[in-house]
């Protein structure tokens, strides 16, 4: 099979169709329209095989985790995508594995409705490389920088999860293979949900002042918000709603550290006004405040205790794991 | 080292500041602002150690490779750069190496005025993607698919010589190493200069029809503008210029095979109507007319013989070769 076949089969028709792109697949570059007062939002984020999922893993899941990543960074600016594009690497033309994975990026793209719009197919270990366009406000744009002293901090989505999935799926890789059979915990880490509706609808409906995405833990991604705006925050870790199936997995102490600490759910944090919190928590029910931002620097728990960020990245990785 | 160190000491102020890049690297996304009238134009690259370069190659190089094949298709549709991203995958952090492909990319960026604007680093075994973004005049952007019959097709810029360059480089990959030794055709190979500004004079100072970038080999690339714009082409080889280097390596008609089959020269080839082609030469004195384009379908000599684009793809290579 030639590239352009495999292209035609697997990698063509992926998500709806957007009047915003002009040229799709089938040029020397895709090509994008913004509306006036607009501006283009990218981010690219890569996948890479026994790195962020392992090599046996349900292919529909590598292909929707991979865009799932990308697009969490959309919904962490309130940025309406666009499209992507997916430059591929791959050891071989395994059809069957192909028709999983591409089938798990179209069920992300149609529901997200961001159509694949470009890439780059080539032979070699397994990765991918996802990159996600979309259109910002200009003037509503989510920076990390726009928080203020007093501001409420708002978490939307579970946290920890994540984590104890990776967990039971580095104890027993082969659990991998078949998302039919994976625990609450195991999905929120193979198949995560980028929260882009929810982003879109507090842009439209109320005034976010920063926000970042949770892909290197809650307190790591918090420090570079806090950092960005030159805040410090303090943390109730007490009141942090946790799923009971992350507790009954790892226990309460594990669970919070979990949570805490453990990356890969794409919960979204926001800073925001207090006196926004309770609109905010009608448009997205599932937002709990989880703390406050106060001058100064760091993260510290109501009572005073230090939080250190641990976080994960992957140059400093001593332990085995997929991140 | 942690992902966040090596970011700063490498990938941090490569190209220059443009007023486009409303946000680079440091937040969830990049965010590019386009003037009314302008569309975006993006293309995707990989580069896999082994595939496009051998192991051992000179790291400068496979930095200003990575960013030039990109660039190239942003010539290829005269765009004018705004800004790349950069997913790399790197199996260790070697200081020497990183120094090396970080100047690379970072002389490349500053001739051609294209800032790194955000990416992506993770472990694993040695391979890049470079994502380019370009700002295109909606009502001059250069398609595949605007060739007329009738229409001068013109070619910009060596091809063969990049082809050449590769045989030597597979015949004693050693040589890759260091590129104060390289040939005219190893460095056609290894350091192909994308003709960003080239383009852009012609764009602004004549109309162009249809404009293709030559990767797979003049004869498929062709091919495939001829596809887009439902023509064929009549195809003047025997007065086609080849590099004097060209010739001395490979022999006249291995010569002339290898400028209509080899790929990787990062040539353009352009069609653009009779009456504008000296307009277009004296912006570009290199410009050379290779053919004509008329109704049908397929490429063929004046004397009626048939040339079959042979080209390169990943999926159908056979023999060991980089592309």
């Amino acid at each position: 099979m030639d590239e352009f076949a495999l292209i035609n089969r697997w990698f063509t028709g992926i998500g709806p169709k957007l009047p915003e792109v002009v040229a799709g697949v089938g040029d020397d570059c895709a090509l994008l329209q913004l509306q006036p007062g607009e501006q283009l939002a990218i981010s690219v984020d890569t996948s890479v095989v026994d790195r962020h999922f392992p090599a046996q893993a349900d292919p529909w899941a590598i292909g929707w985790r991979a865009l799932a990543v990308a697009l969490s960074d959309l919904a962490a600016m309130a940025a309406r995508p666009l499209g992507f594009t997916l430059a591929v690497t791959l050891p071989q033309v395994d059809e069957t594995w192909l028709d999983a994975f591409s089938q798990g990026l179209r069920a992300l793209a149609d529901q997200t409705r961001c159509p694949l719009i470009g890439g780059d197919t080539t032979r070699g270990p397994l990765s991918f490389s996802v990159q996600v366009h979309g259109a910002v406000d200009a003037q509503h744009v989510w920076r990390r920088s726009g928080a203020r002293a007093g501001d409420v901090i708002a978490l939307l989505g579970p946290v920890g999860l994540a984590n104890a999935g990776l967990r039971s799926l580095l104890e027993q890789p082969e659990r991998g293979s078949s998302r039919q059979q994976w625990s609450l915990a195991e999905q929120a880490y193979m198949l995560p949900r980028p929260l882009i509706r929810e982003a879109l609808r507090l842009m439209q409906g109320c005034r976010i002042h920063a926000a970042i995405d949770v892909s290197d833990g809650l307190l790591a991604d918090l420090q570079h918000l806090l950092a960005a705006s030159a805040l410090a925050a303090e943390l109730d870790t007490e009141s942090l709603v946790l799923a009971p199936e992350l507790i009954a997995q790892l226990g309460e102490v594990e669970a919070l550290e979990a949570a805490l600490q453990g990356g890969d759910d794409y919960a979204l944090i926001l800073a925001l006004d207090e006196q926004d919190f309770d609109l905010a928590r009608n448009l997205c029910p599932g937002l709990q405040q989880i703390g406050r931002c106060v001058p100064g620097a760091g993260i510290r728990t109501p009572q005073g205790r230090v939080l250190e960020p641990r976080g994960y990245n992957h140059f400093a990785m001593t332990s085995a794991g997929y991140s």
